[in-house]
């Protein structure tokens, strides 16, 4: 796995902590067929008993390694969502951001939206959830996407004093809402979002000081 | 009702099309009693029953006038929530933008924040509340803080080829984002929010700057 990409929580050692070792094709056999249930039936009909079927294996085995079906749920998604995120660093910080969150919108746009948008729907009922969702999805996504605005202040594109964690927050806050409003998510929304968002991220220029002689900057 | 409130859909018209004139005090007390349910129970528990028995109406009465549990889940929602959100206007319009969002976030982070969360919630899987949402409530909410950042344009403080739909879907995006997934919706992340938005709406004043104290030219 490239460094690039997130790590699985079966890496993170989260869905090993059954102790025992794993058959990687059962493995692999479950969460597939766990996918594939999701993108065809969505959450609200995904059950252990169909996902046993699918990958031809005992439910218990499904059990031993996945106690609660939530965590199937997650892991599936995550395994199936996270290598579409684009997290490549290359000698462009901006274009890399773009490429970052184009993959973002583009991966929410298909299956895997209506999965999340449903594992997010899921979350405002259900408390562990949503722990899952913000400690297995969310957090990473969020290191492995400020790395790359973080070389691009090292690289002196952006400003030192650059905010990651709001330009996040605005950046996949964006990207949600749009998918929870079932509006789309098209390349060029995700061009316009991107030049909103790096117009605030770039170094100030000479003869560039934002706000000139109009605003002076609160003291905080 | 001050024309900085987002007009409620019953003066819309909306809540109106079943023709007969309304009771002004029971349609308040059936708002009032719907939002009070909400608040209390949330909105899988809510009920027509109980609303009629907490506002002390017939059924039919509410009936007659919300065809669909859903359309009165949305304006009582509504109603309560709106009279919260700042869109005032004055001289300077990065301020009545920080009012904005502070008012946004304080109103979601009350009991109202829960009951937009499951409203959004439920959108993913019913296309009518989903509908609903948009139309009723993201729609007007974007009209009304457009205008603020429309104003900064005009009066030069904001660049003139700001990109408001991305600007808002940005700050609006940042509050749902956090708010789904649990966080505190607090003043410093507030301020943060904002202070990272406006800077990349500031326009840009180079021949003021050429002359003036404000720029600092960085090391190149």
């Amino acid at each position: 796995m490239s460094q690039n990409k997130l790590p699985t929580s079966s890496e993170d050692g989260v869905a090993r902590a059954a102790g025992r070792p794993r058959s990687d094709a059962s493995h692999r056999a479950i969460l597939e067929a766990a996918h594939a249930i999701l993108v065809e039936t969505g959450l609200k009909s995904f059950s252990i008993e169909a996902v046993a079927s699918r990958a031809g294996v005992a439910r218990t085995t499904i059990y031993r390694w996945w106690p609660d079906k939530s965590m199937l749920v997650n892991e599936s998604f995550l395994n199936a969502f996270q290598p579409q995120i684009n997290f490549t660093g290359t000698d462009s910080p901006s274009d890399d951001f773009r490429s970052f969150l184009a993959s973002l919108a583009k991966a929410l746009s298909g299956p895997d939206g209506r999965i999340a948008a449903s594992v997010v729907a899921q979350a405002q009922s259900d408390p562990e959830t949503q722990r899952m969702f913000l400690e297995e999805f969310s957090t990473p996504l969020r290191r492995h996407s400020a790395a790359l605005l973080q070389a691009g202040i090292n690289r002196g594109q952006f400003r030192p004093d650059l905010n990651v964690s709001r330009v996040l927050d605005a950046a996949i806050g964006a990207v949600y809402l749009r998918l929870l409003l079932g509006q789309t998510l098209g390349r060029s929304w995700v061009r316009e979002m991107a030049d909103t968002i790096l117009h605030g991220c770039y170094a100030d220029k000479p003869g560039q000081a934002e706000g000139g002689t109009v605003r002076s900057r609160p003291a905080e």
